[in-house]
Formats: structure tokens, C-alpha cells, sequence
């Protein structure tokens, strides 16, 4: 069929499922909808839906499996990989409507969630019950838990308490046929193949997910922040060692660097050391007696790591500031400069003194200042490359050099993604962590579980083989726009 | 190729990659890898083979690939599940031999290991540096890492700590055809689909795993043991509740009712009371302050539950008593009876009572007694049923009975595995626990991973599709014996 035929179809059966002020189909309605947080990657979906529950879902998929239309998935549209752009020939399925918090157990300390329920909401509700919902990215009171499931996504609490799919119990949701499927169990452990852990992270390529249970863990009784700074990068980098290898786990572990320091002093005035090289936020928290015998610790370590100064913040207040000089470091980064790039790659915490090294050579090759911001604790780096989309060549140059520190990220036996996913923005990178036969198997997979190929095809695994083939590519090729699959033809 | 044909060509192929030694073929030889733990399931394989490195067992899989030999791996033959059960017409490729700790990162820590290191092997390796491994089955001393993660093995410190799943990074092995695959990551995300959990569980039935990256975690400076008892089990798990609900995560959390405490009594002289209903053994861990505290908050909450003594083992010597008793519970049960099945299944915590109360309702109504040890915490059941094997009908019943218990555990919301896997022994339930699009969705992922069906293939996943197809198969029968693959032939 055509494919103003298809769209004609679709917009007719979809008027039966939905109120048609659900259902957008004009340029003016869908260009809101046209990028999420990585907004280099841009297009119209042919139509878009709000539905408000799980059966217009299973309606709409088994409408679109019918009609061979594929379906991208999208929660509140704050991913940083370009996970949820749309499919110029697709359905963009918007479930933010989607957005009760169905029930909390405080018994068993779960909640069970719709997606669009934004991520800082789950533990405002359970506040009431003294627990929370760990992950917490910087976007938490926007982005939604469906996304944070779509992307395993983290924050600056997860070398505690663990990523997206370390604090997911069970998923509801439906296949591309819209069939009803449930991963997980209610336990630690489920039966048969473990689909849920894959299932997360999967850039909403596997199933849609209609309902989540996530774990909720008891409130820390006490909380301290202690802001270290340090007079070069290596020795904060050792100290984030140093820290750990003491037996202390802090809550939140972050570094920030120079740019990065005073980029966030200018905007939040958070009593940031603007003269350091390098500052590390350690968050303590636990029961009041560990939390005091863990800062003593972690200061111990501190003089002996060669910190210049080290305050631990005297009120809920100057907590509360240090940690929004921390989260509002992007916005600051976003004042100095046009436009930055925001990287996300992984490294072993010994590696990190070195790829700090390296980023800032390319940084002068380049030409091009680099702020950095990350959650040292886990090795988990946000390099964030300053440039001006306006000027000619810096676009394509920025993503040349953020190429080039994922791949060094690989070589030092990290990966190339802490908690923004592959989406489309590192699919270049992806033949060089894996074999041809992983890359394969992955195809393989999604075969399985979407054998027509219809959840946000083309994303997360690249459809060429080798990073050579994609470097033939033109810079300003969407990286897998009209490829074959691997295999077979399209 | 007949048979016959196939052993003799496999046999001598077999002998240009591995000494003779090292290749099993006489009945004699065979006979004790003829069954894993559950022996119920027993047969001999057609061959088996322990090689030593990574190198013979590409060779062995790229051989057997070739032959279309099925493959079944074994680690230490302590499995419950009968997930090792040879295949009659297959390999054993048994990986004790691979059993070199390759290095300790303490910086990272982390440990990479061969599959044939014994679970307690890598604690005791990292204890030097003030680490060690979590999860600690009660096989622990004997099991090995490879077969802890084709179960996804627990232990007593599952609820703090996680299962197997929660406590590695990456996984190095091969696939069917003896290609060399890499799932997960040095990093806590890994890019593209999340393999490495779905690994983790599927009992060697999607790629053969030679190489284990596992997380450390600093040795707790402190440990206290806690013994409470109870005049009634509904008393002792209403106080597992309400220990977790004030916020305290024990290390370990233990339940054993009047059947097990007497029995572990009689065998260890543990100092369990023997009047007692039930009792529950508390671990608190951690640093000095926070365990003090914790025991406190404990205590607090158990003179509120009704908890009719209470004490804190007063020394080291004690301490290892409380648990002597607890380790031992299964050996001790098998010295008061000729046999005893032990189940595996989860549930809610909030639903321990009631399914307490259904097994004692079974348990009279079968004329089987039941002695409950289990992962209170977690809800992580192990009722071991007494009974005689050698009296004609009593295994079928037994069996019946456990099919019960799983069922119900089903209907409470819970799982039919908490650690020891599907294996066959609960492949029969597993029909009730998945629909049949979730099955098929299983066929679709082994197949996706092991096309040729040669990695262990019978186990795990059911090949009928209804829990009614099972119970008109006779209970001697091995659940999938010669049963086509669904959608297929065989």
C-alpha cells in the first residue's frame, strides 16, 4: 500500500480507539514531538497518540502489527541519545498520559507504576511510607520511569544503589502484536529465561511497557555532603579510588572539573571553590552513627590524598546548594557556550586519570573547551564539549572527537554508555565494542522478540557491520537511515 | 548419521583436542556424572569430556556443532533442578578443570574467574584484600561459580546482597557453534540489548560461559547473629515484616520451624530451643556503630512481635554454631528420613503465613511431614518434604505435592524458583506461571541464541504448552522426554 494510503487507514481506525483530541496528525501538533533531549536527530512521525490506558495500547499495537507500521515508544522526551526520535513512516506512541501510580506496598517495599509517572513522583509518594525510588537522573523531575526503563537510566546515586534495571522488579506491557507479555516476578529470581533485565534498556525495541514495579528502599535516616577540592584532576581522580578501596560506598560520588566548576559558581552560586582543578561532592548517607564513622573515614582518606580544602555543608540548606551547583551543571555549561555536546561513556575507576588526560589533548586539538561533569564513584563520564551549531564544520567536528572518546572509553575496557543508551548517537561506535557475531546475535534478539521488525527500528544496534562503513558515511547521515538489515533486504 | 555412527566419529575428533584422560566414554566411567543434585533425574551421556582451557572448549562446541551433538555443561553436579541431567544422545562437557582465578582487581573490585572456581573459592582469594563474594549457597564450599550462574544461585544473604544476577559484570564464552561471545560489561551499563542477565539463570541453554567477571564487596567490619524464637510460625513471619519494615536490611534472615530446628538441634547441638514453633536467625552486618544500632532497632521489634527469647550469640564460636545449625538443617533432615524433596519457590513476604499454613494443610492431608527452612527476607521457601522412595507410589506423591506448592506459590504472586532453577524438576509448573505467548517468546530467544537447539536443550522451558498436557504425561515420565518442539517436528 502506499504510503499516504497507510497514513489515511491509520488515522481512520486510530479515530476509533482514541478521542480525537488524542491523536495528532498536523505539523503544527507534531513538531513538539519531533526530537527528544538530543535534539541534532530530528524528524516528524507520520502520526502521533496520546493513549490514557493499557487497552488503547494493546489496540493501537495490534493496529499498527496489521497495518505494518512501526511504532516508536516515548515517555516525556528528555532521553539524550535520540532513542525516542521518531519514525518518519511511524506511530510515535506517547504515554505520558499513562501516569498513575497504581499502588504502593510498603510491606514489600515495591511500587507498581504506569511509565508516564515521572520518576521523582515515585518517591514523593512513597515518602509517606519513609522509602524511595533510587535512580535518580538529573532529569528526575521530568523524565518518566517508562523512559528510565527504555534507557536503564541512572543518576548520582547508582554506585550505591545501581542503575534502572538494579531497581526494576516486573514489567506489564505488550508486544508488537499487542499480545499481553510480563517479565520478572514479584522475587528476586523469575523462572525461565531472565527477559526482564534485557527488556530494560532496550530503547522500547523488545515490547511496550504498561505497568512497572519498581523496589523502594527505606529512607537514609541521615544524609552529609562533603565538598573536597583537589589542585589537579589526576589527584581527585585517586582520591574517588582512595574512597572506596576504604570500605566507604557513598550514596553520590561526583567530580566536577574547572570549566565545569566555574560554569556552575556563576549560575547557582553554590559556594564552589573556583580557583580548584577538580572537585569531588561525597555523599554520606545511612543511619546517624554510620553515617558519622563513613565521613570520618572518608575524610582520613581526604588528607591523605592531597585535598586542599574539604568542608562538610553545615546545614540542609548548603547541602541542598552544593548538590544545585551539581545538577544545574548543565544549564550553567548551556550559558557559557551555544551549544554543548553531553557524552556518556564508562570506564574503570583506575582509568580515569588517563581518559581525563586524553580528553583534554582532543580538547586542544580540537579546539574545543570541555567541561567536565560525572559520577566518578562508578566511572560513569559526562564530558560536555562546547561548540556553536552555527558555525560551519562544528557540529560534525564535535561528533568526530565524542567518537573518538568513546572509543577511547572501549579501549580502556569501559563502554560507551553509562545511563543515556546507544539511540542513534553512538550507534557508530557500537561495531567497535562488539564482534560481528554479538552484533548478529543482537539481530537476532530483536528478531525473536519483534520478528516484523515494527518496535523503533533502527535504533540501539547498528545495521552496518564495521566503523570503517560508517565513517564513509557523510557526518550528516543519520547513522542508520535506509540501511538493510542485516541479512535480508528492506 | 546413525547413532552409533556419531558417537564413534565424535569419539575420535574428541581425541585430537583433549588427552585421553580426559575424555570419559565406559558406563564406569560415566556413571557418577549420570545425575546433578536432584537425582531423581538420572541417564547416562553418550560421552563426556573436562577440558582445561577455553581453547579445547571452542574446539569441543565447534565439534559437536558439526555433528549436531547436543551439548548439556556441568559444573559441580550440586544443582537441585536436574538442570546437568546428561543428555542421552549428547556431550557432558564438565568445566571443573577450568578452574583458575585469572586476577583481583581490589581498586575495581572486582575478580575474573573460570567457570570451575568454587563459590567459596573466591571469598577466600579476596578476603587478602578485604573483599569477598555475596552470594553464598548452601553448597558454597562444593558448587562452582559456572554452575551458580546458569541457576542463578543465592544464598542466606540474598536479600542484602542480591541473587548471582545482582553480583556480576561480564560474562566471556562461547556460543553453540564455538564462537567466542562477550555479554555485559567492566561497567554497571552495558550498549545494545542487555545480554548478560538474560545469560545469567538460562542453565547453559544459550551460550557456554568460560570466563566470569564478578563484583566484590568490602568484607563488613562487624557481624552479629540473633536468635529469636516463637510460639508460633504466623508470629515469625509477621516479625521478618516488621524487622524489614523499620527499616533494618538484615545481611541474613533466616526461618526453620519445629521440624527443622529439631532436626538441625539432633545433628549440630546448635542451641536452637526446641520448643520452639519457629525461630528466626538475624545477621546484622556492617560497620561497629551501624550494627549496634541495627540490633537495637532489631531487638525493639522483636519484643513486639511476640518473640518468646532472644539472644545475641555471644561469641565468634556461637555465632558459627547458629549457623552450623542452619547449613546443616538439609543433611540433618536426611538423617530422620530415607528421603527428602526439597522445594524451591518465592512469594511475597507479606503471604508467608498463609502458604505456611496451605503446606501444613498438604502436609497432613499427603501424610508426608515437612520440615520449612528457608530465606525468610526474601521469601524464598525451601519446604523439604520426608519420605521414602522405596515404598512403592510415595516419589510420584511427593512430587504431586511439591507441584502444589509451587502452584500455590504462583497464585500468592510469587515464583516457582527462588535460586535452584526450573531445570526439569518444575518445568511442569512452568506452564502455570507463563502464558502460552510467554513460552513462545522463550522458544523464540533459545532459538535466537542456540538456532541448531544443541546447547542443553529439554531443560528450562516447557515443550507442551498446558499444565493439563503435563499431568496426563505419567509422573515417571521425564517431563519433556521426546517431546517435538513446539511449532516443529523433531
Amino acid at each position: 500500500m502506499a504510503e499516504a494510503g497507510i497514513r489515511t487507514r491509520l488515522l481512520q481506525s486510530l479515530k476509533t480507539i482514541l478521542a480525537p483530541q488524542y491523536i495528532l496528525a498536523t505539523e503544527e501538533q507534531l513538531k513538539p514531538f519531533e526530537c527528544d533531549g538530543l535534539s541534532v536527530y530530528r524528524e516528524l512521525p507520520m502520526l502521533a497518540v496520546l493513549p490514557c490506558n493499557t487497552g488503547e495500547v494493546c489496540s493501537i499495537l495490534a493496529l499498527c502489527h496489521e497495518l505494518g507500521v512501526p511504532v516508536v515508544t516515548r515517555g516525556a522526551g528528555t532521553g539524550l541519545s535520540a532513542g525516542a526520535k521518531p519514525h518518519p513512516q511511524g506511530l510515535l506512541l506517547v504515554l505520558t498520559r499513562l501516569n498513575r501510580i497504581l499502588g504502593i506496598d510498603p510491606d514489600a517495599m515495591t511500587a507498581r507504576v504506569q511509565p508516564g509517572v515521572r520518576n521523582l513522583a515515585i518517591s514523593e509518594a512513597a515518602s509517606v511510607h519513609g522509602l524511595f525510588y533510587a535512580p535518580d537522573p538529573s532529569s528526575q523531575i521530568a523524565c518518566s520511569i517508562g523512559g528510565n526503563i527504555a534507557e536503564n537510566a541512572g543518576g548520582v546515586h547508582c554506585l550505591k544503589y545501581g542503575l534502572t534495571v538494579h531497581n526494576v522488579l516486573q514489567l506489564h506491557g505488550f508486544n508488537a502484536r499487542g499480545e499481553p507479555v510480563t517479565v520478572g516476578s514479584g522475587g528476586l529470581d523469575s523462572a525461565g529465561f531472565n527477559l526482564q533485565p534485557l527488556i530494560i534498556g532496550s530503547e522500547g525495541m523488545l515490547m511496550v511497557v504498561t505497568e512497572i514495579t519498581v523496589k523502594l528502599l527505606p529512607l537514609p535516616q541521615e544524609v552529609e555532603v562533603m565538598l573536597a577540592a583537589f589542585d589537579s584532576v589526576d589527584a581527585a581522580g585517586q582520591a574517588v579510588s582512595d574512597i572506596i578501596a576504604a570500605g566507604v560506598i557513598p550514596g553520590g560520588l561526583e567530580m566536577m572539573d574547572n570549566n565545569a566548576i566555574c560554569a556552575a559558581e556563576d549560575y547557582a552560586h553554590a559556594g564552589y571553590p573556583r580557583d580548584a582543578a577538580a572537585i569531588l561532592l561525597i555523599e554520606i548517607d545511612g543511619s546517624p552513627a554510620n553515617v558519622q564513622e563513613q565521613l570520618q573515614a572518608t575524610r582520613e582518606v581526604l588528607k591523605h590524598s592531597g585535598a586542599t580544602s574539604l568542608k562538610v555543608a553545615g546545614s540542609p540548606e548548603e547541602r541542598a546548594l552544593y548538590w544545585k551547583g551539581r545538577k544545574s551543571a548543565f544549564p550553567a555549561v548551556g550559558r557559557i557556550s551555544p551549544d554543548y555536546y553531553c557524552m556518556d561513556g564508562t570506564i574503570p575507576r583506575s582509568a580515569l586519570a588517563g581518559v581525563l588526560n586524553y580528553i583534554d589533548s582532543l580538547s586542544r586539538e580540537y579546539g574545543f573547551a570541555v567541561a567536565n561533569v560525572f559520577h566518578a564513584g562508578d566511572g560513569n563520564l559526562h564530558p560536555l564539549i562546547l561548540f556553536d551549531a552555527n558555525i560551519e564544520g562544528q557540529l560534525e567536528a564535535v561528533e568526530e572527537m565524542g567518537g573518538r572518546i568513546l572509543e577511547k572509553c572501549i579501549e580502556v575496557g569501559g563502554t560507551i554508555t553509562g545511563e543515556h543508551g546507544v539511540g542513534l548517537e553512538k550507534i557508530r561506535q557500537m561495531p567497535l565494542q562488539f564482534t560481528d557475531a554479538e552484533i548478529a546475535q543482537f539481530h537476532r534478539v530483536k528478531e525473536a522478540l519483534d520478528p516484523d521488525n515494527l518496535l523503533n527500528p533502527g535504533k540501539n544496534i547498528p545495521l552496518l557491520k564495521h566503523c570503517q562503513e560508517y565513517r564513509a558515511l557523510a557526518a550528516d547521515i543519520e547513522p542508520n537511515r535506509l540501511l538493510p538489515r542485516l541479512g535480508q533486504g528492506q
